[in-house]
């Protein structure tokens, strides 16, 4: 069992994808009941940013790694629920007016335009602390050394080493451009660390040792890697519409991406050989892996 | 030892709070090393926002708590440094334009003044996430059970069921203005739910069960009641040089607080009952709970 496996999969990965997003649907829907008083605006706020939208693609990831091994589907829900938290929360900050200004988001109104600007940064603080309250429910996990192991790789990964780290990176780019070094560990904390604590937490669950994670972690870092150049492309190439948000900013920006280094031909190529690189890592995993590596392929075959 | 011990300790105060400033100084200072790159903005930003400011009243409420029962200093502190950098969060939050807009705080500029509005968001954010990072740090637990139940409680007390939700209410707040059980409550969720989590935070540390909890309980609600009506009071009859922050917005905005519901004098005497039942749930403790009893005084006491 240790070739690498077939990695088109498309009978595997819609029917996942349709589960997941129901499945974290359901989580949130459960985690933020509106309450009946003045809170209610607050968590009618989280729920419009957390419900009803997005690929679900880091809880895909998570469940998915956590299927290999053999996790319940419950805390592996959960605990893709609070990383998916997080990346929410992210979203609706970065679309603030004094951010990336964004009007659109999964084809609805963003945050602050449905409700407000200071409602969308209290939404975006209370999404990022259910991440956590989620970690430690004893439906994500009754073992106090998951869980803390959970806590940290999530707190360490969207932190100022992490996606906010990131998020900065791309803020402060200097006029003249970040070279690719420079881009490529942009990405890596901007969209990667969320991306890999995805997988490394679905190993958690699994109960993986950290000196066993090597592949894993091998795997998320490429296809960390080609998830950004894709969406460099898209938004060069990309639908607005399919999007669900606006597209072509990046040019508009003057901004370094990988696409503006490499050009769109060569960035291409190499997301694919990251996919190929990511598939290869997981061939001691054999046919158990197919979801992920089916991921691996969707992430730079999607069309949003 | 069961009776209620003298409250009055400045002899205990002012050292213990020299003593935590200097210690979460450093451990702030330990915890955000400036990265040689450009996300050092963002660390400066968070720098700014976390040393050298601010009276570390939750930093003081967890250490001399977790004293009780024999913490040892470095732990309590991490703990502590914690709690402060949601605290801190919640202020760089909150000062923002489109929420309070304020330009002085601790007798600085605050960090979208200093830097810019992004940054201070995004400083929030990463300062927010370095909470539960911290507290996932050998050094501030090895006990797997105790790390769970810390961030458990943070993260709890921050979200939209605690400091989050409260800060809704406060924005939310109807045209006639709350009543003072919604008052009450708004302020046990928006200054409160922190506070206590802070008491709670150094009881885990110590590892008292839950149920062993109660007195502790009682009387971080009935300080942090204490607390916020002392603001109100601050913010009425207090001096804006010493207090660092713009003051009387209470009154420009026509907002419901103690001061204008019960007026001053009842007020005042509401927040020193409270004091004087802190202490009394304390009696237990004898004279161990000298500084949290010093503690309780100084709240309504204070004249910043």
């Amino acid at each position: 069992m240790n070739e690498v496996v077939e990695i088109t999969a498309p009978d595997l990965l819609a029917p996942a994808f349709l589960r997941i997003q129901r499945e974290i649907d359901s989580a949130f829907d459960a985690f933020l009941p509106v309450p009946p008083d003045s809170r209610a605006r607050l968590v009618e706020a989280m729920r419009h940013a957390a419900i009803g939208g997005g690929k679900r693609v880091r809880p895909l990831l998570l469940t998915a790694t956590a299927e290999l091994f053999g996790v319940a589907r419950t805390p592996a829900v959960n605990a893709a629920c609070a990383v998916e938290a997080i990346h929410c929360y992210s979203l609706v900050h970065d679309d603030l007016p004094c951010m990336d200004d964004d009007a659109l988001r999964h084809g609805k109104p963003t945050v602050h335009r449905a409700f407000d600007e200071a409602t969308a940064v209290l939404a975006g603080d209370a999404l990022h602390a259910l991440a956590f309250d989620i970690l430690t429910q004893p439906d994500t996990s009754t073992d106090p050394f998951v869980r803390g192991e959970l806590v940290a790789a999530l707190a360490r990964a969207s932190g100022h080493e992490g996606m906010a780290g990131g998020q900065m990176m791309d803020m402060a780019a200097p006029d003249e451009g970040y070279d690719l070094a420079q881009v490529t560990r942009l990405q890596q904390l901007k969209t990667g660390a969320l991306l890999a604590a995805s997988v490394e937490m679905g190993a958690i669950l699994g109960r993986l040792p950290p000196e066993g994670r090597g592949p894993l972690r091998a795997y998320a870092r490429d296809i960390g890697l080609a998830f950004q150049i894709a969406d460099d492309l898209l938004d060069v190439e990309g639908d607005a519409a399919l999007a669900g948000k606006a597209l072509r900013k990046d040019e508009g920006q003057g901004k370094a991406t990988f696409v503006t280094l490499m050009g769109a031909d060569k960035a291409r190529a190499q997301a694919r050989m990251l996919v190929e690189q990511a598939a290869g890592h997981l061939a001691g995993y054999g046919a158990e892996a197919r979801l992920l590596q089916a991921i691996a392929r969707y992430i730079v075959e999607r069309d949003r």
